[in-house]
């Protein structure tokens, strides 16, 4: 039996999310319809991670154990003729039999990109999220600051999750990046693991701080409090990538 | 009577066009409508040139007669208020009389992006033009410098044009960009004006340089001939972007 990983790019406009789901199109069940086409096997693919209806992926990874006896670049290429035109699989790789794409995973980074300025961007109005004031980009990185390490993270997660709430976040920042010419500003975020909304909920956190509508020193206090309802809104969908996953 | 000049950037995907046609949404035909809605009055606007179905612009030029009251800073929030998500005015200013966005124009400023690799990558696939194939930057950019300078471009002409086929081109160079952290190629091209499809076939002559099927020295005898038939395919509309119209 292999065990075949995959790099997967996708573009979440269209997709409910990336796990199957009975009301509507999936990441999941597109990469499990388009190998069944290639294998005439139907297959589960298992994937790093969940992402929710509207957020992109550069690089998720999934597996998939199977006995097809095609090579890796009859996989890439099949599956590429049999998937839908916004999820493409970029690399293909044989894994260890241990390998299993959301338990071994050790790291997960996310980007965010938003675009401050007067309108939104008729070409990246899919791809970046358009706020209309200016955002401080210094004091969101200082911000950031704070997540580093070990932290119970109950105040940027939606709902009630089950088990532990503490993460470890390894990298946070928020650095200036070109887009088509515009000027738009990052927030990258690493992470062994993130919870529910986690990303989303901290952007929408950033936001207050950029604008000038909350200190960054106060930061620290709302990710103490485990407190949702102190965090900001969770941010649109749409300026959020999983960027890699690290085994 | 005020002329008013505004700048435009749209997403070509779902435009037939620049210009208004019965046969579809036009980016003019939006431009009409949101300006109704705002000034309650129809009037035509000008723009700069003809782009096709599918072609992106970053910074068309429109002009529009008005007598209307409202300040420039209205206008560009009342204009992105009524437009489709698809067109945005990202600047209004007030144009000396004598101001046309067509006849007023000394260069145009075009860019084409090109994607080479094993697959179409779904976050830009509406923004890019994926190529399977490797391309030779440095060829293509060479082949572009017989370009320079005034020429009958009638090689490169969609049909058969009215009028004087010759154009000055002041720019014509590839050089690598990155998208995405993908690496892409951008060909730029500047010239007093263009002929229909003209950047289009170019960069169809192009894909045959950086991809060994045509010498760069063989660019200049197609120049020469004025003849179409020599010259690559049409490369296709959503890899191009109307960049700057300079006055």
């Amino acid at each position: 039996m292999r065990n075949i990983a995959l790099r997967i790019q996708y573009d979440g406009t269209d997709f409910v999310g990336s796990q199957w789901q009975a009301n509507g199109r999936s990441v999941q069940g597109a990469l499990e319809e388009a190998w069944e086409q290639l294998t005439r096997q139907r297959q589960r693919f298992t994937l790093s991670g969940r992402t929710d209806a509207g957020v992109h992926a550069l690089g998720q990874v999934a597996n998939v154990r199977t006995e097809t006896g095609h090579d890796l670049r009859t996989i890439q290429r099949g599956m590429n003729a049999h998937l839908p035109d916004d999820v493409a699989v970029v690399e293909v790789w044989e894994a260890p039999d241990t390998f299993h794409a959301r338990h071994s995973a050790t790291r997960r980074e996310y980007r965010y990109l938003l675009q401050p300025g007067p309108c939104e961007l008729p070409v990246l109005r899919r791809l970046v999220v358009h706020v209309e004031y200016d955002l401080d980009g210094a004091a969101i990185n200082q911000a950031l600051q704070v997540l580093l390490g070990s932290h119970d993270f109950a105040a940027f997660a939606a709902g009630s999750p089950d088990g532990s709430t503490v993460r470890t976040c390894c990298m946070a920042c928020c650095q200036p990046v070109e887009l088509f010419g515009h000027a738009l500003l990052a927030v990258d975020l690493a992470a062994n693991g993130f919870l529910h909304h986690m990303v989303r909920n901290i952007v929408g956190t950033m936001l207050l701080v950029g604008s000038g509508r909350l200190e960054s020193s106060q930061v620290a206090a709302i990710l103490a409090s485990r407190d949702r309802r102190r965090a900001g809104r969770t941010a649109p969908a749409h300026g959020l990538y999983l960027m890699k996953v690290v085994y």
